[in-house]
């Protein structure tokens, strides 16, 4: 092993989808795992097998498909969680199950109702069990940041003697500072070492997880769980992005120690988990956020002329970020241009399907709109990939509405081959046009949330709508709507969701007999 | 002076309003700092007098209007940035003037073009002038976190010799790791033992900027330079809600130290910022994002349920956040339960007109909609607040469209009690309701930015809507609207900003004979 190889644990699709708002569905969480592969990620986590039958299904899709990044899913320290990700994870390349109990005063008392000596016999169990389904175990002292020293290295003999090979040590509520972490991963990879990796895993309910992932790295941590764009419960986990570029950056302070992250991806794949989860990072988010290489005062513009290095501790296009990118696409621009400027944006995996029928949108577009952004062609791009499921198809949509007066929509949709019309009324405009489609598809959808953003400046931009739609008591679908017009855009995301919706419930009743 | 006490500098109104997308009008402004003032903040940095026009105009306002704070203005080390900030700041109850210059030998060589000398030279003039305005003067070493400890230490011998009380060390790039931002504050502030008040003014770029700040508060700094939401330059500044809470939370690592931030203030006084701005923190920010409270596993759910410490360090109403609000308004809902609701959720200097518009409005949407949400009449009341200037109203609103077809918008718009109407067409139906606006009032808008978002779920839900346009090539203003009617808000939220710029436009021209 690599003494200074940082291994790079994401958990993106297990922690990061667990947090309000960000749930997706299989195809979208295969997307994602594509983009982390290729992002560099050693261990991909996929999810957590046994939660449900859908959780199952992304988990073992994923196995099958992605080759290069170790696949894990999470479980209890329970058999059966144990048995579902073991059969989940079975087919890949690489394999691993993470099990883990909570080892902390507070936890053991309220939430398990179980003594010391019981959490570490169930450990001992969940670890061997796994192990009879792969050779790669990790292990987790929930609550490891409140748990006591002496009973964590109990627990880390135990559990190594059982055969994990990982230990993480998470801090669970986002409670530790930076310094106290320091000397509790310095202590404990001491004691296990070499015989295990020590893993930590940090919330950012203070503002400090990636102060407390960077100190535990200096002080022997060899294995950061991580999401991208931070995601994850309350204040979410710590940032893939910002441990990463931390160590890049300061190599006059880490030194020898790497991960194997391909930094120029990092902004793409920010992307295009804020486009399918619909959770932007907010504009002042560090490396990712939109402005996070944008200097506005006229003293740092002066500087940044006069010397990059003034203002600038990083390139943009070392996170991938094109600054001042020179070919500009017009309704002149034929399909080479635009396909060259779709690899250049990192799409190189895009199927001739996808790129025909993002060119003929981007016609239509550059007949309304003078200059396509790089940001514009991303979004036609990721948005015909996500889209790729037209169960119903809008083909028509009229509305009509005046202040104190009764928003009216007519819509027409296709579905299996038929067009079918009608109109409803509704107490605004989106409100007709949603209750209008519910009436000529059947599904009663629920609204959990609707955004739209502007993709770039000016009057005739382009719309991003986000819709989060719950159908059948289901969680929410996420669906995406992308128009010059923000009416059409908006009945496309909502159909969208419909159409997310279907097509897991579709899979799951042919995968496994399950409803959603 | 009390050496426990730290002293919490917001700088949300100078460094945060510097960053793309955040400039504010003077009522804004003035707003913020009402808000900062009612927080506990101890300084607010209102702005950089020397600037423009509109910074002068606001820093002098917000000096004259607010008791409790000090009211500092930033200055370049320039004899007439200093006198703009100290003329700004006169009328104050309690005054500083902030003034700067860069240490790092990158700065002083390729920014400035200045020997040490030189730099030390400027320093000490700029804080004698500054002295002969107010006695309250900080002086910051920009870029201290790349310059030579020793020169720090000659800057502050003599800019201390001269009169500055405060000495600001600033991580400008955001590049320091805690442990080193820990050792460097440590040596300058047993360096200037009793003589000044060491600060410190952390970016974010590496996600960093909440540890350096509480790094440096556990080794000496006394005062703190802070943003809401961690606004500012790039991925911004230290959060106040990140530092302050961290430092109440973790009472048993920071002892006596304490701030006088009355922390339930601090939802309050994130969400003025977010709406303002239109700049929303994301869901999974700490302490004041959507989720930062939010429990989306069973496993969580469960654990909160058995126990509330096991998944929350602290409470959500010490941060002013409500749960489970049991009083929830309907269409029968009277003015005295809808005036607690507003009480309750902060707004205590809301005057009657703005009471009463707010209630007529809030009995309009409790027609169309069933439970009115806490969320809903957050916003009704800041929205009635924040567009009191009335230049142009909107008064009716048509629009039909069809796609392929020819989008259409009817307005009519009351200016100076004459009521003007006009059609107009565009290239999608936002298009038209922008383009039929300019029409009738003369101003062609350039738009900057469009969002919507959904203020509580549903499809009744109410619709925010945030633009920002710029006017005659002015820098861009904020306008917002909010209806259960996306196409109402979006008409209210562009003329808002038309009426956010000339508002702002009169005040100056009436004031100084200046344009915006």
């Amino acid at each position: 092993m690599d003494k200074n190889k940082i291994i790079v644990f994401d958990t993106t699709l297990r922690d990061g989808e667990q947090s309000p708002g960000c749930s997706m569905n299989t195809d979208e969480k295969i997307k994602v795992a594509l983009q982390l592969e290729k992002l560099g990620v050693d261990v991909i986590e996929a999810g957590f097998a046994a939660a449900s039958p859908g959780d199952f299904d992304a988990v073992s899709q994923i196995a099958q498909i992605v080759k290069n990044s170790t696949i894990c899913s999470l479980s209890r320290a329970i058999e059966n969680d144990i048995k579902q990700a073991g059969l989940a994870v079975q087919k890949a390349n690489k394999h691993r199950i993470h099990t883990f109990i909570a080892t902390s005063p507070i936890h053991m008392q309220y939430k398990l109702k179980m003594t010391p000596d019981e959490v570490i016999k169930r450990a001992v169990r969940a670890v061997e069990y796994a192990k009879t389904f792969v050779e790669d175990v990790e292990f987790s002292c929930e609550d490891a940041g409140r748990s006591e020293i002496s009973f964590l290295k109990e627990v880390m003999d135990a559990v190594i003697n059982a055969g994990a090979k990982t230990i993480n040590l998470p801090d669970t509520v986002g409670y530790r500072l930076p310094t106290e972490l320091a000397s509790m991963i310095k202590e404990l990879s001491e004691y296990a070492k070499d015989r295990a990796i020590i893993s930590v895993h940090n919330h950012n309910d203070l503002g400090l997880a990636t102060a407390n992932t960077l100190a535990s790295v200096l002080n022997g941590a060899r294995q950061i769980e991580v999401t991208i764009n931070g995601l994850g419960e309350r204040a979410g986990n710590s940032a893939l992005e910002e441990a990463v570029m931390a160590i890049k950056v300061r190599k006059d302070i880490f030194g020898d120690l790497y991960t194997n992250i391909n930094t120029p991806e990092l902004y793409a794949t920010s992307r295009l988990i804020a486009t399918i989860t619909g959770v932007e990072p907010q504009q002042n988010k560090a490396i990712v956020g939109k402005n996070a290489f944008a200097h506005e005062s006229g003293i740092h513009q002066d500087g940044v002329l006069k010397h990059q290095e003034t203002y600038e501790i990083m390139r943009p296009e070392d996170v991938g970020v094109i600054k001042d990118s020179t070919l500009i696409l017009g309704k002149h621009s034929g399909r080479a241009a635009f396909r060259d400027k779709i690899v250049q944006l990192g799409f190189d995996k895009v199927s001739d399907d996808e790129l025909n029928a993002a060119f003929e949108r981007f016609k239509v577009l550059a007949d309304k709109k003078k200059d396509i952004t790089d940001d514009d062609v991303r979004m036609l791009i990721t948005d015909e990939a996500l889209n790729h499921d037209k169960i119903y198809e809008l083909v028509g949509l009229q509305i009509s509405d005046c202040s104190s007066g009764m928003p009216m929509a007519a819509v027409s949709i296709k579905y299996e081959d038929k067009i079918i019309k009608d109109a409803g009324l509704g107490d605004g405009t989106m409100d007709a046009i949603f209750k209008t489609i519910d009436r000529i598809t059947g599904y009663s959808g629920e609204l959990k949330d609707y955004k739209v953003i502007s993709v770039s400046e000016g009057k005739d931009s382009l719309a991003k709508v986000t819709t989060r739609v719950s159908f059948e008591n289901s969680q929410a679908f996420v669906g995406h709507g992308l128009s010059i017009d923000t009416m059409q855009a908006t009945a496309n995301a909502y159909i969208g969701a419909l159409n997310s919706y279907l097509s897991q419930k579709n899979r799951l009743t042919k995968n496994c007999g399950h409803q959603v």
